[in-house]
């Protein structure tokens, strides 16, 4: 198993988080985002991935894209421990918090909408960090408001899921780009509780190969 | 079932194809988006919904909300027709699809984002066109690539799939908002190929209660 992968971005962090929980044994191969224009845009990589960005995981017999589906599909095929609840409304319920961070969070403050912002926009740095720690708050008050009716020590009540496996990675997001956390009590708590695991914590950006 | 929906939400369109594929009965209950404000921002509509937005399904035991996450849930309940492919890289595939565009275009086209652009960032209707065009493009281009390798008369070769569900709303979204579509032949051959069956008719915006 190969995980085209890069230390910072909070998708392929995803990934890494679940590879381990489910331990997985996978090989790193870095993909540079930035260097010489973005290593993404090269031929071979955007015939692994034809939306140029990182993850892609490479099973041995196909390469998947978009880190949620990959999710789904690795918690599919590899049943121990499980990531998703077994009962249809509560593996819903997971979803919803996996995707509200996946969908109305992350997509917003990606790398090539920031790029975007200024290169198109004409968006000065300082309304940037605005633009990314406002859908950020957003994301995180409906957030705070479902772990208020559902979570334990982990999102999902006590059964460590998806949602968890999504949101650390968002977290550390919200502190590299200085969003307040103190309004998200249990965010963080549960953040605190996931950074104890050596699966989170092996995950983290920090510990990659590639980190600068 | 009661479907909170508004005519002309893509990802409330969603719903509306599943439910009516899946031959599951359901209330339409408008939610006006626009009107005073915006009925999503009332305090009984929070409580249904912490994000403010449409779609809510309202299964009877418990709201859902996430379009995606509540597709994955009609598809689990309702086992027939079957909206994935069986075998779980297959499944992987069609997600992936299916997340590209719920997480990789819709989002950054939604009424909210166009708002802050507008609203905070003095964004003028003009360039806020070419930005909703943008998303739509890029996100199309790498669509079509996936379908040149996946498609026959739908995303998955000849199997209706949560891909279909997700991708004929985008693109009458796209449509709206005058993206030109020659460039995207698979795209255009599939839309046109859905548009023939009631379930996908009956769901669209144009036929729905709450149309103006």
């Amino acid at each position: 198993m190969k995980l085209y992968s890069y230390w910072r971005s909070s998708t392929a962090y995803r990934l890494r988080i679940a590879l381990n929980i489910k331990q997985v044994t996978y090989d790193i191969i870095p993909v540079h985002l930035v260097k010489d224009g973005g290593e993404q845009f090269s031929p071979w990589y955007t015939e692994l991935n034809p939306q140029q960005r990182v993850p892609v995981l490479d099973t041995g017999k196909s390469c998947l894209i978009q880190s949620m589906a990959i999710l789904e599909w690795l918690d599919e095929t590899y049943s121990e421990p499980p990531l998703l609840p077994v009962d249809h409304l509560s593996r819903a319920q997971v979803r919803a918090m996996m995707q509200l961070i996946g969908c109305d969070i992350h997509p917003l403050n990606n790398i090539r909408v920031l790029k975007y912002l200024s290169e198109q926009l004409q968006v000065d740095d300082s309304a940037k960090q605005t633009w990314y720690q406002h859908w950020v708050i957003d994301g995180f008050r409906a957030f705070e408001t479902l772990l208020k009716r559902h979570s334990g020590q982990y999102c999902w009540h006590d059964q460590l899921t998806l949602a968890d496996v999504t949101l650390i990675p968002q977290v550390y997001n919200a502190r590299r780009f200085q969003v307040e956390l103190t309004e998200f009590p249990n965010v963080t708590k549960i953040y605190n509780h996931c950074m104890q695991h050596a699966a989170f914590k092996n995950a983290s950006p920090d510990a990659q190969p590639d980190a600068i």
